[in-house]
């Protein structure tokens, strides 16, 4: 048990960024809110699975919709924990901590900012260890754990609780849900005890991000060594260095999607072409996939080496194009049904990255 | 208190279809579903709100979807009672009796057979008179009576509860839900107490069914003066006969929507157009509006006086159009913008069948 410091936020929201793996939320918004929930309800404290009644129930809170819409329509801020409550009473149970359901620039923030408003820990644990655009894309689906019961809430005081036959209709309920409350919302899903937690989550994903962020605040300060030491950490590996030359985006279905194609710094024949729902999904060189699902593609500003989420992909920039391995804990059964290439409507097979680097 | 018959099940399901105006539901299915119901536990009793706790919790169950989709997909029977037990949960409160949200050949009638099923009696009110085919359509919210919470149920298992900020929210979240779970699905809404149903509901609907079920079964065995009785216990009046030369039927947005064009069977240069969203809507007369909404479009089928959904609608049937007027309830301040023609997108003003008959 240890409370976060605020240098521990900011580095918090910059390793989760990265991980957001250009979705996840913005994370300008999320450190203003969690920075004003510490100022109002105090420090927040982070635990182990361990030091929990096993028994106790863990409810999560995060931001669904399309990045594009929330940089705009930005939270109110109490949507998160009216709809943590509605599903506690819903279950009839008090939550006893709040855990992250994926890691991203708000995603990770936000239930630490709820956390602190209703006085509870937060689990440094998640169910991703980056961001993924669906509701049932989590190792807790591989697990069995069902996503519903679960809420949505919005800011006008609107509310609906949902128990679903299996996690992808969970899926289509939320989404056609947040279509019509305006697709910036606050989803409370997966609800879950501490022992299943701990048997099935991705453990420390937050205290990783927090180390991920201080290695990469060393790189953009320009530290010698810096960018082998951030890469060498998370086992990454940088792909392609370029400049965007065409970005095609389109909210729809519910998401934010879109193409972002590259041409390389150095050698203007060699181009990669990212695909894009929510978040960064295939990374293809000269039409070859070389960073596939669930294997995560983060764009780097290439002068300041700041994590660029999708929303603010913009022709002339320049990126460095990195690839990390997805977390080691996605690797059983059932994985590519849930998050691989396929999953998302791509006819590519997942290859993972250290494979592909050779 | 009395408890019907099933020659009165029989009238009401007649009665009730009439006054579906082409929507409400497939009456076959509904009979079927309410004599088993019957045979399975036990007889139906009908009740007046004075014979009821005034503060009792009175919960409504419907189908709701596309008719064209209904009548495919007939239902399991176990989501209505299913729908009803979660919202009673969600309230924490048990029901004492039921009631129909709306009048038609399904919808008046399933609220029967889960009122067997789960033990209650059913309230002789309802709070349209007819059928509607959106949620908010209800003299309840011209009173300010919340449809929500609410809940919506399929025949997997799958559950929605919703609260919303106001009656045309919880339309909008009802539809792209059952739009997901395959558009004929159970909702329970409006969860009053019995002296809300006392002092808002429209009283005596389904006595009213009955008798106009028992009218119209003598049309049908072509009885002397039969036809001529049956209207002036309505208030009804025929406006025209005639052949369906043309149909236009589309399944979109959750509704059932179509255009049905009728050739006079006497005066060929006659022609007379309907507009239907899952109920008939307007009838326009050479292409002047000569029966709107609210007021009632009955189509008969010209043979039998046989009540034709809009779903079985079909090109070369000869129809009678009977004009209907709305319930006396519904003429209050706001009846236009919930239910008047403007309320479907028709740029046409209301006047009653009265006027227009003149």
């Amino acid at each position: 048990m240890r409370e976060l410091t605020l240098d521990d936020i900011d580095n918090l929201v910059l390793g989760a960024t990265l991980l957001g793996t250009g979705g996840g939320g913005d994370p300008y918004i999320a450190r203003l809110m969690v920075r004003q929930a510490i100022a109002d309800y105090g420090p927040i404290t982070v635990v182990e699975p361990h030091e929990l009644d096993p028994e106790g129930l863990v409810l999560t809170t995060a931001i669904i919709g399309a990045p594009t819409v929330i940089l705009e329509k930005i939270p109110s801020g109490k949507e998160f924990a009216s709809g943590v409550k509605a599903l506690a009473t819903y279950l009839g149970k008090e939550p006893v901590a709040m855990m992250p359901i994926e890691v991203g620039g708000m995603n990770t923030i936000i239930p630490l900012a709820t956390a602190a408003e209703l006085g509870l820990p937060v689990i440094d644990a998640d169910t991703m260890r980056r961001a993924f655009p669906q509701i049932e894309m989590t190792v807790f689906t591989l697990a069995g754990i069902g996503a519903s019961p679960m809420s949505i809430a919005d800011e006008k005081g609107n509310l609906a609780v949902f128990e679903t036959a299996n996690n992808q209709t969970a899926e289509r309920l939320a989404r056609s849900t947040v279509i019509q409350l305006g697709l910036a919302n606050a989803i409370s899903c997966y609800p879950a005890t501490v022992a299943q937690v701990a048997k099935y989550g991705i453990q420390g994903s937050m205290t990783y991000c927090i180390e991920l962020g201080r290695l990469l605040f060393a790189v953009q300060r320009g530290e010698e060594g810096a960018y082998d030491a951030f890469l060498e950490f998370a086992h990454g590996r940088k792909f392609f260095t370029g400049k965007v030359i065409d970005i095609d985006r389109r909210t729809t279905d519910g998401f934010a999607k879109g193409t972002v194609v590259l041409e390389h710094l150095d050698d203007p024949s060699r181009t990669m072409r990212v695909e894009i729902q929510n978040e960064n999904l295939i990374a293809f060189e000269d039409g070859v996939p070389v960073i596939t699902v669930p294997d995560l593609i983060c764009l780097l500003d290439h002068e300041n080496a700041q994590p660029i989420t999708t929303e603010t992909l913009a022709y002339g920039q320049r990126l460095d194009v990195i690839g990390l391995p997805c977390a080691p804990e996605w690797h059983q059964p059932g994985m590519l049904e849930v998050v691989g290439p396929k999953a998302f409507g791509y006819d590519v097979e997942y290859t993972p990255m250290e494979v592909t680097a050779k």
